[in-house]
């Protein structure tokens, strides 16, 4: 599924460079850039400025950022479509055993039932502008690379600073648009009043679950509504029975007569990030390195807890939400290996770089100023392999166990809030602090001892077997499995760190009295910590080389290219576009663009994740359709396929036509796509929507929600 | 993969009835019907008398029975072709630590360099002839069930004893064409002269192993080739160097052209089984109890063999064949279970039925003599599933551990041999018993006492729940698991029925003798051999009451249809035509029906079972297709997909084009089209063949076998 790490979401839109003419692999378009595509060459029937319009209100005005994903305004009165997997953990909380809305579905049949989202917010975009200039003023040439790299967050988190302070109730967020290069600095509403309207069952809105996910063909409904509401002086507000419904300035047309296969369609949304301006030294260490980690460390997880879980139902229930996430990144990163072989991707960055390289001796000013970039580049990836082992261990270490997660974090919090705010983590930071101390507690929810002390257990004798952190020897002891049994009995059987009134309490505490704190996971994270502090600062050194080797990189390659190009994906907002096209995921297999009804029902099994609800089918053998239906397929749309340029972050994104009406939500892409965050291919990359007569035809004829597609104009008959 | 189990296989080709209009579900035609089917029009471009001709010599002459596969003569010199994985185990006899020609391939660059194939024969037919009369002259009206049964089993027997009598050097096999009606008796030769003359290796012609195995789109090099050998005066021989290559009454001619999508095809070929004329009452027997039960213990066998085999290679090898075996039938039934459902094969049986039901209600005439026959038919499948948990229990208590197998089969053995010949069960008539009895010693290579006591506790702890097997009181105590350990401890340590010159003695011995034999498997055969005995009876007493009331339904359908129809497989020779033609397995999935040489490279992973061999990459680098890549295509096909109906036994038969030459070798359906035992589907029977032009590719670019090529009358550029 497509949404990002909330860490990783920073800001909205437009890029800074003008570019000529296209570049093949690049097509998540800063809107500045969008009127040099002839897009209406490509089926577009309305001006370009109907998208974007810098001096008035355009399409981007009806899109906002909820949650890790993109959703659109849909009616005058606030109503957002996005994804059911963008609202899941809304429908959660407003779920009672008595009123399960994730099972049953939810639907508010008048405006007074609507329920709280809690801690739901709806972001929209105010203002932006360049700061490259404020932030680079503090690069020194020949400065030490740790400092430049803690130079450049300092400064970023100063602009933050003075904008909030001067702009009370909004937040700012300055976005990398090129490594080393070009800073945005955005400034943002925040909706704080986001309510559930209409959330089908799990049964449709997460049909075909984790075995489907990143595959298609796709029969996922995955949609839900909500809706905004402000002060009633249109001012955002938390929660109250007085607010009322947020009024956008744009909202988007849907449009129940859908696609068909080869139109055009495009998309406004927030890709997460992508890493295209990297070199091949950085994809090398990527699919040799941290993919296959990834996969065997998470798989190793996915398997624990999966086991665990079949022994025990509520072990079962604790770790749902983690399986999820950990299944949703290792079948991504399985993808992406598969993929870079069959594109060969790799072998396609080398030949490039190649030219690039050949480019550089051609010339002896270029060669005197870039001759060396690309080999200093790849040695401070090789740095950075070295270091592999050991540094994923503590990455790991203090992520996934839980237990010495929380004490880790606790700690740690306690060392970077006794700095000046401005030069803290961001996480610690004043501004920041409420959030990352709730979630911390929030997170302990689902602890569960017999999965933590199995994972724990497995890095410490990984630990053991390398024999580099020196902080664990006192618990390895001579390295034995019965020397880890021993410290896990007792730190587990000691340790109240699962407990929420603990943590809260030892969040409030300093490190000194920590250091002294009688919790075996708070003693080990105090003992780990200068280990990880120095990871770190290891770690900033090798960012502020690339930092400056990566801004050289760009000049030569924009020089090479003889032209500019499109910044990497940094959750601001991007267009890509494309037409409703199927693909060859493998020899002799073809993949249509469009799913149908009838396959949701050749899918059920009546095993989940196949247990479509007994009143879809019905509705399909009576052929109960509506006006969803197009002739020529004789049956309802569900999912839409199409060549566009997309990649986490874009989960919710509306699809267009070339009228500009939204004909589908974007939520997920298929395996081999995944590659999208290194390369765009015409042969596999595709991503997948939920079709809009699918979302009006569940509303309309499944759950009854005719007022919904009144209020979207939407004709029901 | 579709060879038949061995025991099923009966005898040659030919059916009786006459037949007008096609009926839509079979395809499986008697060589006697063809000339009725106009396949002119479909396609083919030669008489139908170039297929089939009584009276004269036609290609019907050129295919052979070999092993349980179907194979063609492709030279006047008696080169045989056939699937590779029906020359697996010769491949695997001939091959040594130092010559594993399994996993390197073997080609005998000279006649004199081919290795005898031991234990194959080569089966052709001489004649046939109908005996429905002679056989059915054994029954009384108004005989009890299981008497009918008997008489005619004894019957057959003493039909076949007496042809064997009079036709020295030559087996006599009587095939049931329809169930209590009628009965045809073959004549065959076995030539027993068989060698090996070239196999790629295991990585080519198993490419994809349990993986891909059902499944398209497909890239196994499923080929090898054999020679049948004869004394110098032409006779039936055993191997000698003396002996010479058999010339066989006709050849089949090799079109290295191939097919293109939507050429007509037909095959010849051996089908094993299909059970067509079968109630609803019958599939819904299959559909509800016996697939669901053979996923569930196949799948339970698989998974625990092959974590023994993880923990333990030389376990691993030792019950690879028998994971290979489970899997396939573990497979297929998951694959009938599903493409039953989705086909809705069921339902379409009953609505048949139905029809056929009131044709019988609306005649006084045909409700007295009809009325009942298919809810008798149905009342007999009740009993059969009332009996079920003890029947299945009693058959895998005899039939899944190694141990108990082995010494049941010897305790039966002598209890059987007492009896006189034509009474005994087929397999230990004088005729079968050296057989029988080697390959049970034979057998006992792979027993392995970890695997097989697993097996066996799980069935004992199964058979403790059910407490209906009096023989298994004793061991099972009061039916704890201790109880069962202590039996299975003392049991496997004791016992010696592993040992082939124990059971070899064993098979000398007389039942009383056994009765006292002082091992503790033999001793509880000899306890379960009573139950075995009465659940046997109860079986035949069903076929019997099946075999009358069949013949009524097979009356009263005819009279319904107002016409003949085909009987079910039952190993006999049988056309079977259709297109090449690709199929939608699912909603938006769309199945091209050729694969490519690209295709094999890119399911390479280097994980087996997809390492293709570099050579075999480095000439699909060099694009050196020789004349066997089409030039619309620019790659060389590898498999082909059709809509004929096939089913297993079909292994090995020679794919034909509209001319009567050979373009593939059929190895395999897809998952869907395992339904075909139960109808045929328009939309999924799909059956899948090596091309002929990646056979002579990979003989001639990667096997450098030039002399085949030339042998088989194709040229080499």
């Amino acid at each position: 599924m497509d949404n990002t790490n909330m860490k990783r979401l920073t800001a909205i839109p437009v890029a800074l460079l003008l570019l000529s003419p296209l570049f093949a692999d690049e097509g998540m378009w800063p809107m500045s850039e969008i009127h040099r595509l002839n897009l209406a060459s490509k089926g577009l029937q309305v001006p370009v400025q109907v998208i974007y319009n810098p001096k008035g209100v355009s399409l981007i005005d009806g899109i906002v950022n909820i949650g890790g994903c993109t959703g659109s305004f849909v009616s005058p009165d606030g109503l957002i479509l996005t994804n059911h997997h963008c609202a899941f953990s809304a429908i959660q909380e407003a779920s009672t055993p008595e009123r399960n809305y994730l099972e049953n579905g939810f639907l508010a049949k008048t405006r007074d039932l609507e329920v709280a989202a809690k801690g739901q917010t709806v972001r929209i975009t105010e203002s932006y502008r360049d700061v490259s200039s404020e932030v680079l003023a503090v690069v020194q040439p020949g400065m030490e690379p740790g400092a430049r790299t803690k130079a450049i967050e300092k400064r970023i988190k100063e602009i933050v600073l003075d904008t909030e302070a001067k702009n009370p109730g909004k937040r700012a967020e300055v976005s990398e648009m090129f490594i080393g290069k070009s800073y945005v600095l955005f400034i943002y509403t925040y909706l704080k009043d986001v309510r559930l309207v209409y959330a089908p069952p799990r049964s449709i809105g997460e049909y075909g679950g984790e075995t489907d996910n990143w595959n298609w063909p796709r029969h996922t409904g995955d949609f839900s509504f909500f809706r905004a509401y402000v002060a009633p002086d249109g001012g955002s507000a938390d929660y109250s029975t007085a607010n009322v419904p947020y009024h956008p300035r744009r909202h988007i047309k849907v449009a129940p007569s859908g696609v068909a296969e080869g139109d055009l369609v495009f998309i406004l949304g927030y890709p997460g990030r992508t890493y295209r301006h990297r070199t091949a030294s950085y994809l090398d260490f990527e699919y040799r390195v941290r993919m296959p980690f990834t996969v065997e460390w998470y798989g190793w997880q996915i398997n624990l807890m999966e086991a665990a879980g079949k022994a025990d139902p509520a072990v079962a229930l604790k770790v749902a939400p983690r399986v999820k996430g950990l299944s949703n990144t290792f079948k991504n990163n399985q993808g992406k290996l598969v993929g870079i072989r069959r594109a060969d991707l790799l072998g396609k960055k080398r030949q490039e770089e190649k030219a690039l390289a050949d480019f550089i001796q051609a010339d002896p000013q270029r060669k005197a100023k870039y001759g060396t970039v690309l080999a200093e580049i790849g040695s401070v990836y090789a740095q950075a392999e070295a270091a592999v082992p050991r540094e994923f261990l503590l990455q790991f270490l203090t992520r996934s166990p839980e237990a010495l997660r929380v004490a880790f974090t606790a700690y740690e919090a306690a060392r970077e809030r006794q700095k000046p705010d401005v030069e803290r983590e961001s996480s610690y930071m004043d501004r920041n602090w409420k959030q990352t101390s709730s979630r911390l507690v929030l997170s302990l929810r689902n602890f569960d001892r017999g999965v933590d002390e199995a994972i724990l257990r497995n890095l410490l004798v990984r630990a053991a077997k390398l024999n580099a952190i020196p902080a664990l020897r006192p618990i390895l002891g001579n390295g034995q499995g019965s020397d880890i049994d021993r410290f896990l009995n007792q730190a587990y059987g000691a340790t109240r760190i699962h407990d929420g009134k603990i943590v809260e309490d030892l969040l409030k505490k300093k490190p000194e009295d920590l250091d002294l704190f009688d919790d075996p996971f708070v003693q080990l994270a105090s003992k780990l910590y200068p280990e990880v502090q120095a990871m770190k600062e290891a770690e900033k050194r090798r960012e502020g080389d690339l930092n400056r080797l990566y801004s050289l990189y760009l000049d030569v390659k924009k020089d090479f290219l003889g032209r500019d190009f499109v910044p990497d994906a940094n959750s601001t907002l991007r267009l890509t576009y494309g037409h409703i096209k199927g693909y060859e995921p493998r020899d002799a297999v073809f993949m249509h663009p469009i799913t149908t009804l009838g396959g949701v029902v050749e899918k059920h099994t009546g095993e989940d994740p196949f247990v479509a609800p007994e009143g879809l089918m019905e509705l399909h053998r009576k052929k109960d359709f509506g006006p969803f239906a197009p002739p020529k397929l004789g049956d309802v749309p569900v999912g839409i396929l199409y060549d566009t340029d997309t990649t986490g972050g874009n989960s919710g994104s509306p699809v267009f036509n070339g009228r500009g009406e939204l004909v589908g939500v974007n939520f997920d892409r298929v395996w081999e796509a995944t590659i999208n965050d290194y390369g765009w291919s015409a042969l596999y990359s595709r991503s997948i929507a939920v079709d809009i007569r699918y979302v009006l035809w569940v509303a309309l004829k499944f759950s009854g929600a005719d007022h919904l597609l009144k209020e979207m104009g939407v004709k029901t008959n």
